[in-house]
């Protein structure tokens, strides 16, 4: 059983597929999954933003399916429609001691780097607990995570032991799944990221991708087709031409960009083509999705969720002593 | 519309009596009313007790229906019952400094009292803001609290304001009804409490009551009957007499116990009768009570209390964008 989930920004780009989704597409062969829009998670760093919470949700799961998430295989749901999850949190809330969550590394980092909005909330130091209610209902052996998110399971191994502790042993603790996942640099050279207007959306047309692609920043030491450049100061090289090219076509790509054989524009057609031949598919499988194909997704994972979470809360209000 | 509720401490006392449940019998005549057993209130400070929170609660509300508390005019249900509290405590929370929380006088005060349970949990830290959804989640005008209980109305209002002013009105800002609630004293001359074992309880049998409140402390200088005392300085006169007896009878209990008149036992026996009378018909209406009824009522104003809930929440949901 693996639980992953991730907060509804809309439409997918490459960073998205190649930090989540391509690795969730692997794991659904091998694990009974449970794949959330974590859209309460989004209001713990943007509560005022009025972001179109609902709308971005039915998005970013139609590009879920479009990548091959399967609903056959997997539940795919929607945190704010398992209400049960909110209780779990108030519950295990109930037993963390404060220092835990201050303790936490994101929290500290994410308060010196997210200056731009308000994280003094109660909600945004109780993050972790609801995530690991997240997990935890659902029983998870296994948690998929990047190495920043490492703190947030070992806590939710913590907050499992000292429940099963102190009532009876009612969560398993959940293994970190350590999943190392290319970072994918936007065309501006900082991380691909949807608010820095960087990105190669999976719905992207063809003609767009190419051309935002073709003006990715590279080495500046090449201003001019004959300056020679290093590979490993350009951000093209180091995110996309790594990730796509063949051995031969890296060869190819690093001896040209050394020796000013080859101009940046030809270097990176090569990628662009690979780009592309990994798109198409995806593009025309959305294509052929509607909203309606997202929320029927959603109703029916939101109903298989909730029938687990209902059977773990009665486990949890009888070890507690509710009932 | 009144909101209010109390912990599962199991039988009622008449602490318990004095201090809030009269008050409530009075307010059904002039509100719509929602009483409800705080059960997951108790975890914020007990969560590692286990007392038996379900037995509790019936107990609890078997007392309710026994001082007249009446289900068809008043909803009494279960706060663990309607999970809508927990969502709502939880999307609150998103909106909460946790500045607000850490300069609450009881979060201060309580830290500094109660030092023998773990009071640095996230639960504990978040108490107001559940009591706020609780509030909330009724659009109670008005709440009836205690002086000590003021500034958590006060915070409710606040939330509520903020709430309104983010998203948009949903929530009217309940007004305060300060309840001036006389402070019942018990038997050893500490505050009337289940844990100092000091308590008389509403369904104590008339010898019982008798027994304990005629080895209620008084004031220490009357040491044999003809020490003469000092009204003013015997926790029975302070808490006891004055709320039971008539003008006459006080007049004439002040200047026995100033002059050595009267001995201390014969002095309470004239309050001891009428503890008697109050508490016989309460006992009557228990006895013909079981389990079973407490449970058909808390079921009955379960499913109201959750009618209102769901409403409240379909409004915040789509407030916040979630839907």
């Amino acid at each position: 059983m693996v639980v992953s989930g991730a907060r509804p920004t809309g439409r997918q780009h490459l960073g998205n597929y190649h930090g989540a989704l391509k690795n969730w597409v692997r794991l659904q062969g091998d694990y009974r999954c449970f794949f959330f829009v974590a859209d309460w998670h989004a209001l713990t760093t943007d509560y005022a933003r009025h972001e179109p919470i609902a709308d971005n949700s039915v998005e970013m799961v139609l590009d879920w399916l479009a990548v091959g998430l399967d609903p056959d295989r997997s539940t795919i749901f929607q945190q704010s429609a398992v209400p049960e999850h909110a209780e779990l949190a108030l519950l295990l809330g109930m037993l963390t001691p404060v220092p835990w969550l201050e303790r936490n590394p994101t929290y500290k980092e994410q308060r010196e780097q997210l200056t731009d909005r308000d994280l003094s909330t109660f909600g945004f130091l109780g993050y972790p607990v609801l995530q690991a209610a997240d997990i935890l209902m659902y029983k998870a052996e296994v948690v998929p995570v990047g190495i920043d998110q490492a703190p947030h399971i070992e806590f939710t191994r913590e907050i499992a032991r000292r429940f099963n502790g102190l009532y009876r042993p009612v969560f398993p603790e959940p293994a970190t799944l350590l999943t190392e996942t290319p970072k994918i640099i936007g065309t501006d050279g900082r991380k691909m990221s949807k608010s820095y207007g960087n990105a190669i959306y999976l719905t992207d047309q063809p003609a767009e991708i190419h051309g935002r692609l073709a003006r990715m920043v590279t080495d500046p030491r090449r201003v001019r087709r004959h300056d020679p450049g290093d590979p490993n100061d350009c951000p093209a090289y180091l995110s996309f031409h790594r990730l796509y090219c063949t051995a031969e076509e890296l060869r190819y790509q690093e001896e040209g960009c050394r020796t000013a054989g080859i101009g940046c524009l030809e270097c990176k057609e090569i990628t662009i083509k690979h780009v592309q031949a990994e798109l198409e598919p995806i593009r025309e499988r959305r294509a052929r999705l509607g909203p309606e194909d997202a929320r029927a997704v959603l109703e029916a994972g939101n109903a298989r969720a909730r029938a687990v979470a209902a059977e773990t809360m009665a486990d949890v209000r009888a070890a507690m002593g509710l009932v």
